[in-house]
């Protein structure tokens, strides 16, 4: 991929979208490694994506907290340097430049919504230069939205906001504008974003690629290695509970059981789709606002031997959200500008590596993601080079 | 794999040789379901291995306690289901009826005692009117033995022999008759077995397959699914620590510094080769009698993400060893039949996914190590249907 | 205490009623050791208690399993061992005949239900010429009842009984059946028992000593050690989360939200307590059936030391619920039984060592606890020997 | 206690020496809670102790990082906010020029070193003003001494001192000079200090009271309360396996197997003393530089309840041992300037709850140490104000 590539983050002051700002700067300065980046792996050597140095950085925000504060407090955390907020004020105060104010459902006429987050998008493009713009959105969680005929298909979706309707939950407008802009979007929450038929077909229509849902950062990452493993070996798993306990913001959203369900229920489709089978077993996810921006995931599984013998596995997962999920947006951008510059459009299965609920596929095992990952950037950079 | 398949075990009166026995007679009663045994899973239905009605066992053991006596142990001890041993009377019986009595280096003229235990796998062979037989070590881990000349091609090994000393440890001279009776080896334990270039020789000029060392069923299986998951993720692994603590009779043979020694550096070889790099960190084998044939693993693995943020992962894994090591032991005598009919000679890397230390191999990562063994498998079965 | 002591334990065929019965049994023949029997400590040694072979045991229930096929099935689920049911086969069985009907909310009438409940203790005693009887409620969890006007005093109750109302739930039922019968009454479930004003009168009413409530085997009694601990040494807990996975009767009942409401409630309360200070924390409790009578809780405490530095313990409890709870059922209805022959009347505090959430007592430390209880107890021998 | 005190640590610039200083420095300038004091808990709150702001500090140290400089790198390892440093600089670098050069054995004639460090306090406490001066040896673990005859009676040690030897091991060196210039004194590590006849009769002739030894901070303290659980419980332990992973510089001492010895055989040996019977199990302590300042403790406790069901306990420990011993340092400086205010001479079991190993105590267990404590606290006061 040549020339520039915008990143656009929906929700970029917050803790996700300030690390990825902050780390992107640091790694351009060469203060920081390319620890967590996927994109930096030998793997990917050959794979002609984006140069770190050719990405800039924008977003929707509702907050009016800046990148630089956000910062700041993300040092006082533990989830940031001491000393990275001063090091890349420059480029903070930048992209803190780049935000436009976000999208609430209170804010009058969808349609019209769309269409100015759309025009943000294309200001962004020419305001930078940029050559493929690529939309993440990192905001909080969402609750399920209900039914509503205006998502089946793009014509109802127009006719009902041309009869002033919002039918869309505000993951679902962004996705929209970002198609309507040009753009490729992916959603690393579980929010509903792209997964509507009406934005399916729009997506199609306009010939833009997009990835989702659910970035997989800590328990079911670890899933998709373990539940695997007890299937290759044959072992039947009876049972496997789950306690996520998060301090974040995202936790506060969680503890509203309506956003909480969409999370879990984006858990457990893995797990049998890996296993063959139903598996009982509670997943959790509590907010304990005490933890900040750290999160521990217990896990509990009981399976069976030779001989119906039981025995148990337990983990304990202590991770930082942040700088877990930073890295993969950074990915995702770059992976996804790949996308745009090939041509591709429609869902990317190919990038179900980095999603609990991968669109238009039912492979969940991390190995053969990985596999069909790097398939998959081979065939791009072939295309690419042709 | 047609005809009647031999399964011969050294230290076939032990925990995991008894379960063994117990397990086959059950699954072929149709008292044991098939979990745990890889070659039942969905994706070897293909595969033309031996029926396990087909399988009948044998073994040496310098132990007296029978099979019978020592099932009816592993039934107090939890690890046997209460009425198998009655259920599986005859076949019990019948086993015990084959065992022989074991080498220890005491025995006099090592030579010898090698002809002497391959005509006890010849005559088990004729009796049985057996097809092919595999041997498989079970017994107790041996010390690493000292540097031998000997050791260092066959020709050196059988002048040592002819000035009647006796140059190999105890599992090599298993291997060694073995491979004189015709027979497949396989070393589930960490001992030498045939990891000698003088056992390689003779394998080799014998036209006979063999398999090894160290069956993967605790941590270092874990290890195998981990380790690569935190390189796909390009987390950098800091420090791995890990404790094992063992009841069993193996427990108290690694108690023994120069046992543990051999089994610590068969768990320690792969992760650096899965993660590229070496890390820091203990593991720790303790006996503690009191847990009887279980055993739990408790290790702490740290891991730096992107910005350099430190993170943890801790697991426990509690599982029965002989529950766990009977059926691979079952499904490497199937395999090695395989290998067997269709004439493989030498070290069959394919079976790695078994082992802690695969041979002629360096491949430590479970999935490409499952892919490896399908492919073989596949290969296997074109080859015996053509 | 001399003579014969009555242990009546209602809901007698579940779990730990069948388990107390058998290891009383087990105890008496010798085939048991003294193993998880406070009474039993030797810091006890001194104090006039029931010798074990002088108590008789009998109950309520409304299941049909009897007591002989019940311990059948906990010796399957590996909670009581082998051999036990046939070796205690006629203590069983004699107990078993002891067993009468349960009382349900449908029953019709409740006060003469509680009539016929009374009778039933009454015949009991007179049968077996007992000199003392102990009512332990080991049942199903209750929800937590209504609020009713009833239950504030004895008058009111009974003038609901003559209006032919049913204002107690099935517990408090029990409770009243007891003091009515002249016997002692624990509850070692987080249902209502005895703990509402109007049964707290009937008890004073009639003598009867009476204790509760919900027996502290596993969590809880890992907070009761460890909050003081944290206190002592002026660490600051910020936030203490549990999770607790169980199988057995209970487990299901508890998944009934309501019921667990009564159950977390009383797993709370005692932290603040011991603490001095509101704890943030999500206490969950979720039935798994495969888990059987084991029960595994992992409790998370974030604390806060010197300079604001943060820190964590976790814990991993893998307990088998009737095993530790049947033992404590026996401690009770020896006490109890002393309590009775002093003429102990009212809530006994002394006996919160036993119990999540006590009596008359706001001290949940279990030292505290201990030393109350062996000051209790030499009281006793004192008063009894006087 | 009225007047100024003295605290001069043994190993003042290692990291509990500097979070001592630095942490008291907070403390007084009131920007720390006092959080980990446990002379600052309600229960202690009339006993006449030293304020906080009369204590001096000073010490030896054979290192040549300055407390400043040493602050600075325990800020980048998380063990001190931030701030910190910056706005304790006076009190740090009054601190650092109070430090004396310590003593390494190859110093020369024993003897005259030991009064050249009696030396050096006798200023400090002249220069400083202060009314009672307490020693704490808070340096690196000293591997166990061999036995020397000079070490039984102090006439022996004179003797050996008179003919040039120098028989004591670095800890007692310290320990006689505290006692000859007329200081109290504990060790904080499991080093001899003033566990030798000889200096027994010392600090009785010197009239001073002493302390220890191995402040208990993790994984034992954990055991002085789990421990007395299972008693009071009557549950069995059989099995108390441990794992200590350590970071700091502490780590890489005990990583010497000689210096490991003296740490783990003072671990071990009050468990024993808890549960009344001894108990198989290995602890382990592992450096692993990668953990810094910080320590992870995993134990893994079996036991049986009633008719022997086996049940395990694991925990993990995450703790700051700097956080953790800081405050305990200064809880001790200002209990023994009590003691030497009261007179009191010797050794001081009531300070057992502070210790791994109290000297002149068997008593392990928390609650009773700490009822001990206070006991001893209250007399105190009484005797201060009589």
């Amino acid at each position: 991929v040549s020339g520039r590539v915008g990143l656009w983050l929906v929700g970029v002051r917050g803790s996700v979208g300030t690390t990825a700002v902050a780390g992107l700067a640091a790694s351009r300065a060469g203060m920081a490694a390319a620890t967590g980046l996927v994109t930096e792996h030998q793997a990917m050597q050959d794979v002609p994506l984006p140069e770190l140095s050719s990405i800039v950085m924008g977003g929707h925000d509702i907050t009016t907290t800046s990148l630089t504060k956000r910062a700041e407090q993300l040092v006082a955390a533990g989830v940031l340097p001491a000393g990275l907020p001063l090091a890349c004020a420059d480029e903070l105060e930048a992209a803190e430049s780049r935000v436009r104010h976000g999208y609430v459902t209170e804010d009058g006429d969808q349609y019209s919504q769309v269409l100015r987050l759309a025009d943000d998008l294309r200001e962004f493009a020419r305001q930078e230069q940029l050559d493929h713009v690529v939309v993440i959105n990192v905001s909080s969680t969402e609750p399920i939205p209900a039914a509503n005929a205006a998502h089946e298909s793009l014509a109802a979706l127009q006719d009902a906001w041309a009869r002033g309707e919002a039918p869309l939950p505000v993951s679902s407008a962004y996705a929209a504008a970002a198609f309507l802009a040009g753009c490729a979007f992916a959603d690393f929450t579980p929010s509903t974003g792209a997964r509507l038929p009406a934005l399916v077909e729009l997506a199609n229509r306009q010939g833009m690629p997009w990835a989702g849902s659910d970035g997989k950062t800590g328990e079911t990452l670890l899933k998709s290695v373990l539940a695997p493993m007890f299937d290759m070996r044959a072992l039947r798993v009876r049972s496997w509970a789950g306690t996520n306990l998060l301090g974040g913001g995202d936790g506060a959203t969680l503890a509203d059981p309506e956003a909480c369900a969409s999370k879990t229920t984006s858990k457990v489709r893995g797990l049998q789709a890996m296993l063959g089978h139903p598996v009982d077993g509670p997943v959790h996810i509590d907010y304990i606002p005490d933890l900040g921006d750290w999160k521990t995931a217990w896990d509990h599984i009981s399976f069976e031997g030779f001989l119906g013998t039981r025995m148990t596995l337990q983990f304990t997962w202590q991770g930082c959200d942040s700088s877990l999920a930073a890295p993969l947006v950074l990915d995702l951008g770059r992976l996804l500008a790949l996308a745009l510059s090939r041509g591709v459009a429609g869902p990317v299965s190919a990038l179900g590596f980095f999603f609990k609920d991968p669109v238009a596929s039912d492979e969940h095992r991390l190995v053969q993601q990985w596999q069909a990952l790097l398939t998959w950037a081979a065939e791009s950079a072939d295309g690419e080079r042709a």
